[in-house]
């Protein structure tokens, strides 16, 4: 590796790519972009969340000289605990995102005012050999920024999560003014957002939103309940703005949406100039059709206030027939499937239910291919290297970039976990680092793994069997019957002569007085015994007492 | 209920209504419309697949007088083996309709040449008191029908699955003016599909998909593998075409895909004029610029021909670099995250994926909204009955059906299990019915219940424990310290500590001596102590051995 080197190294497993956490290593100086989490897929049973792998910086962490955030959504925060407990480099971020890790940090008791440090959008510091400029981004959470890094290579420019809304909900477009200054410096690489590369044309306004609540709101004869993201403020001021319009009062509902508004309005975020916010219990006691009830809940999550709404278990308040439920979300991916079981049961409950297509009532915070194509033209690098995406969008990123005349041989599409080498001529892919996911369970942190997931994937379809039994240690014979147990394998009661056979089996082996292995010798005849007569294969766990 | 009622009963638990089985009842008379399975939800652990509760025909299979098979697909033939052996009467469908359930019940030694009675669009039969006239519908698979049911109360008319194709791959429109002579006649009822009726507009014609294989197809150097359902026919016979147009011969992979060709070439509904097809070995020994295969995993299923080529796992064929994939498909609901993941682990093995919204090589065989008001406009129905959505699409059906004038009291929302009660002059929706979804697992059909569910869904997060222990049947202590197993819990390697202290904690309790419920109050103490010790909550139990 010469000196002038940058390395970029994006970390985590299978998949978005750098969305969670980058590095940016320059000689012994290591600058972090984000801290975040990711949510486990389906098949990664029990798992709470995910943590990219830090293996990498274990040796290194005193040459971390900062953690860029570029803005407050979990993925790009929600690991900042996991990081600041070991590293004491200071962490940058836009009021807003400081804001939110702020209470993460005071929640793992990481919390000291030195460590935080806040930047606007248009700042510019020095971090090690790093200059950085943040840039106002559009996306779904106020105050998101991309970078402008001027490393000792060339400046590289990093999109953060980002699209080119013309009229976002806070009138504060994507600085292209700056971008525009980037283009004229030269730009030796961009780092840009992948998340909707493969979906077609520009991701719709914000603005459109405004319309599809006027509509609903106005077809609702009784309560309004608008279910979102806690960190979508925007959409709290749209659901206000559309209130007020509309003669309606707004509760909101939840811890987090209610701890999130607060920080929002504190830091100016979000404004409600006529007093349309009302605590949720006077809320309760207002006309129903002059209420506005705004919730977490919009990925159908079973702890979540509409999640509890959808099956009637919540505390305060109920579902009533006529209420009319928007859903101002998209699914994430994965979610589909709870999302429109959510949907039925609301439904079943004699409410109305509206959600994108039946009226644009969300866009995504994303850009599409036009806006990722007019990105490339405007910042002109030099190498282009699509993030933030799962390896199939970063593919039509990349073919993207070379509808918009970055050769093919410029564009870097990596893994999780591969260096990238960057030098003033050259942009090369580099050795794969050891790492992938940490899962974290409870308050394990990486101490499951892929025999414990097998192991609950075996379970969640089959279940276990236990055989317990006692055998004289002298004569090798069993004293009792042996006593079968299961859990999650068949129905027990129906199940008796299932049972009463498996125990003959057992006992017919144990006849054989073969000492050896008998354990294992027992637990693949059963293995085999219950796969020819039901065709299931649970675990099975043989235990010998010996007497 | 007066004399001249008929009764509608769709059967199935909260899924898509009537898609599976649905019931006409007239008096001592029972006309069964299909007899599908339905596939398992993610969390319905470790089922295979799921058909109705046929528990209210128990004890009138007697009067049942045919069932009628609307078209070939699972989720209207897959349960014909679990009706079959209970009812005698014969079952309707179009040649390939009945190709297809041949083969199923031939497979499960139920088949009867006698059984299955083939009609043709066109025909009309009498069916006990009902005459049922089938009439052509395009769907996703050749020789759908929907039915023309003349009844003692009045014509009902129940559309299939279908959508309004005016340019399919076999040229073969719906029977616009079938549809339109039962509205000259007067249709009392329209039951009709609203698989896609909260997505608007019309649904794409499959024409567009040739222009995408020939787009896909022309930039391919390699090989083009093309992966689409089994039943797909009018998509191989696409495939066909497109190889035929870009000089490439197609061979076809997998057991399912090459039967339902036979069967389709050999009842005329797939052509091969030009010998393009050829067989798999040969294909393998042809320049890779000229080959297609095609085959089934557009699901992303692990044992589908394309799940193995994913994981590198299948036997005859590797992916190779410079491969291009084509996923004719949609991934059905609930799949989104397994086709994704597919998508990206074919991309790490160097080919190229190509997708609906990449290019337009897959559209749905379902009407949208324009469509569904069209139907309703050209049927006039008095009254109407959205049916195989789930509730949220047939609440969008219901508000399209308003739009085009058929008055809200006229249109009747019901689940499965509800009995609708149709006269000359009304539509009531009267009781319902017990019942719900039956299980399939292995071998066992209905063993499977929510108990078993919740066990695999508890062991699925978090796995179980087991704690083996031999007491003395006189002093009531331990005689060895207990032995504890685990599965799915934690990482046992790294868990000494843990388990340990979980020893000590059950010796305590045991030293207390209290005999009543030793191990219901150890089975508690112990998932108290991991919950704190953890935050996971696995299944717990405990054996105590008395000697």
């Amino acid at each position: 590796m010469s000196k002038k080197t940058l390395r970029i190294i994006p970390l985590g497993g299978l998949g978005e790519v750098g969305k969670n956490m980058m590095l940016f290593e320059y000689g012994k100086n290591i600058l972090v972009i984000d801290s975040g989490l990711m949510f486990p897929e389906n098949h990664m049973w029990g798992v709470d969340y995910i943590i990219p792998d830090m293996t990498y910086l274990e040796d290194k962490f005193d040459r971390v000289r900062g953690i860029v955030i570029t803005h407050g959504h979990e993925d790009h925060t929600g690991a900042i605990r996991h990081i600041a407990d070991k590293i004491d480099a200071p962490i940058y971020g836009t009021p807003l995102t400081c804001g939110l890790i702020e209470a993460k940090l005071r929640a793992a008791k990481l919390y000291d005012v030195d460590r935080i440090i806040e930047i606007n959008a248009g700042d510019s510091i020095n971090i090690g050999p790093f200059e950085v400029e943040f840039f106002h981004v559009c996306h779904s959470i106020p105050d998101a920024v991309g970078l402008g890094i001027t490393t000792p290579v060339g400046l590289v420019v990093h999109s953060g999560d980002f699209k080119l809304d013309q009229t976002p909900t806070d009138d504060w477009p994507t600085d292209f003014t700056k971008i525009g200054d980037f283009a004229g410096r030269g730009v030796l690489a961009l780092l840009s957002d992948s998340t909707n590369a493969d979906q077609p044309g520009w991701t719709s306004s914000e603005a459109i939103i405004d319309g599809a609540f006027d509509e609903a709101f106005r077809a609702a004869n009784g309560r309004v309940l608008v279910a979102t993201f806690a960190s979508l403020i925007s959409r709290v001021q749209q659901v206000i703005n559309a209130s007020y319009r509309n003669g309606r009062r707004v509760a909101l509902v939840g811890t987090s949406m209610v701890v999130n508004s607060k920080l929002a309005i504190k830091l100016g975020y979000l404004q409600d100039p006529h007093d349309v916010l009302l605590p949720l219990d006077q809320a309760l006691g207002l006309p129903n059709s002059k209420v506005t009830l705004m919730m977490t809940g919009s990925q159908g999550e079973p702890s979540s206030i509409l999640g509890r709404l959808s099956v009637g278990r919540n505390r305060q308040f109920d579902l009533e027939e006529g209420d009319t439920v928007i859903l101002s979300a998209h699914p994430i991916p994965g979610n589909e499937e709870v999302v429109s079981r959510t949907i039925n049961k609301i439904i079943q409950r004699g409410a109305k239910v509206i959600y994108d297509p039946l009226l644009p009532v969300h866009v995504s915070g994303h850009a599409k291919s036009e806006e990722q194509k007019q990105l490339i033209r405007m910042v002109k690098p030099k190498f282009f290297i699509p993030v933030h995406g799962e390896l199939r969008m970063l593919h039509a990123h990349a073919d993207l970039a070379h509808q918009v005349g970055v050769p093919a041989d410029n564009v870097a599409v990596i893994e999780n976990g591969t260096i990238l080498e960057l030098t003033t001529e050259s942009l090369t892919i580099g050795d794969r680092i050891p790492g992938g996911y940490v899962y974290v369970d409870g308050t394990g942190v990486g101490d499951i793994g892929p025999q414990v997931l097998r192991e609950r994937d075996r379970l969640a379809s089959d279940g276990f069997v236990i055989v317990n039994m006692m055998i004289d240690v002298e004569t090798r014979e069993l004293l009792d019957e042996p006593v079968i147990t299961s859990r999650g394998f068949v129905y027990v009661r129906d199940s008796e002569q299932l049972f009463l056979r498996a125990q003959e089996k057992v006992a017919s082996i144990v006849k054989d007085r073969h000492n050896d292995g008998i354990v294992s010798r027992l637990e693949k005849s059963l293995s085999k015994f219950f796969y020819n007569e039901i065709r299931r294969r649970p675990i099975i766990c043989v235990l010998v007492n010996e007497v």
